[in-house]
């Protein structure tokens, strides 16, 4: 079981990881590359003391490097959900689960709206993760929908399965996508069936597919726990990081404005520190 | 007249002094010496995410150069009050008068208390300035109670312009007393006097004197500020560092636990954005 398992790798989970290594407790990352976030597309960061005019890439590799210094285990993979179990939580990491006795949310600022029917059929041919849930589909038609280059991988694997793939970007920009999957421009405006996903609805068109992968840098913080409270689209937090569950933090962007690398890395501090607080009330 | 006044040099105040300049506010911090931060004396700080093992003395000087770099004004000096004048507050610096339109409090973390008899002779004896009021005890005795060396400097001036200057450290290791100063051992006990201070009583003795100066190294947030709310003894705020009072804002070890250098500096961060949006709604 891990001691502190922590969403995101950006400047707050990363700070919180090296802070609850210092107090000795064993911890995990899970998130995406360094390179996806979005202080390393930065030019020029002035205003995170200790480190005048460095760029966003070189901020990051030194957050990394100094977290790595330290021991922090970071896993690249994506966490699709967090299941409450009593005095712990199961994590859901692309299909691996993994128990954790606290949880920091350091998943960050999650753009996307909700699409309609996205809700409604979630689980019924609506997904996130097409490592997950990719061979359900095996043979069939899928649409997938990408916020940024990240999502091209999830595309082009679908595209080793499904009959058929079409891909819709919500950013410029391709990068690097297989020849046999259909890129098709617009934004999409509903998912329609009857039990099942039986079309996706974009500008102007009509998709026949059987599934929809909604492939997001971030999953919005709501979605991956049920009953963690929000506030202005953001994760409530009180002073010490602590969300409305017990054993579960969150830091960074994903508590809301200001999105900045110092107020993420103090946030990520103090939240590590309350879930050490919390796992040694167990040890008594 | 300032746009921002910062109270405190540490890594609250500086952190909170870089992002009022980025913004193009005029900004002016007011505080100790760096080197009188607690965090000056550190041996190793690892979990400030960018700097690796990084000594205290080492790392306030770096914060100190990049805020320098960037421009922002350092006064050494202590702030004994501030107050409220309508939509901007007047800051006594050591009796120079300055106006500033918002307020960041990063003094620090107070561990005073405060002695029997110090709010009811208050201005009638009690002093927390020798600068300030050093001039109306010419001629006369006076008790010094200093919780740093930094107090030493007080007490040396005070023995120029008094009759007998009593010095009372609450510390360890004095540095560097004037030849004519009285150390005391010993805690303060009471404060006494009809209308105005006659005596001080300490734990084995009585001294007759005059007035009774209490130089902290961090005035408490509540006694800079009346009308200040508190709560466990730390300034109240709320995720903004927004204060009870408009305009002021909290950052730092001012603002309770954990006392950290990561959350100073993202508390510094927030509050000074938080300062400029404030200050952009009079110049509508």
């Amino acid at each position: 079981m891990i001691d502190i398992a922590i969403i995101g790798a950006g400047p707050a989970g990363l700070s919180a990881a090296i802070n609850g290594v210092i107090r000795n407790k064993k911890v995990k990352v899970f998130g995406n590359p360094p390179s996806t976030s979005y202080i390393y597309k930065a030019e020029r960061v002035d205003n995170y003391i200790g480190m005048l005019g460095v760029n966003g890439k070189d901020m990051m590799n030194e957050f990394v490097n100094h977290a790595k210094e330290m021991g922090v285990p970071i896993q690249i993979g994506k966490v699709i959900e967090i299941f409450p179990m009593g005095d712990y939580y199961m994590l859901n990491v692309e299909n691996e689960f993994i128990e954790a006795r606290t949880v920091i949310l350091a998943n960050g600022f999650s753009k996307g709206t909700v699409l309609e029917g996205e809700n409604e059929f979630l689980g019924k041919g609506v997904s996130y993760c097409a490592t997950c849930d990719g061979p359900l589909y095996r043979g069939k038609t899928v649409a997938v929908i990408g916020d940024s280059d990240y999502a091209e991988e999830d595309a082009n694997y679908l595209s080793e399965v499904c009959e058929k793939v079409y891909y819709i970007p919500q950013y410029k920009d391709i990068k690097s996508l297989n020849a046999n999957v259909e890129v098709l421009e617009g934004k999409p405006k509903k998912i329609l069936g009857e039990t099942v996903v039986e079309r996706i609805q974009l500008n102007q068109s009509d998709l026949e597919v059987s599934g929809v992968f909604i492939i997001k840098q971030n999953i919005p913080s709501a979605k991956l726990l049920q009953g963690l409270e929000m506030e202005n689209k953001a994760v409530k937090v009180n002073k010490f990081m602590e969300t409305n569950m017990k054993g579960i933090y969150a830091a960074g962007d994903c508590t809301g404005r200001p999105y900045q690398v110092a107020k993420a890395i103090g946030e990520g501090n103090v939240a590590a520190l309350q879930a050490v607080n919390y796992l040694h009330s167990f040890k008594k």
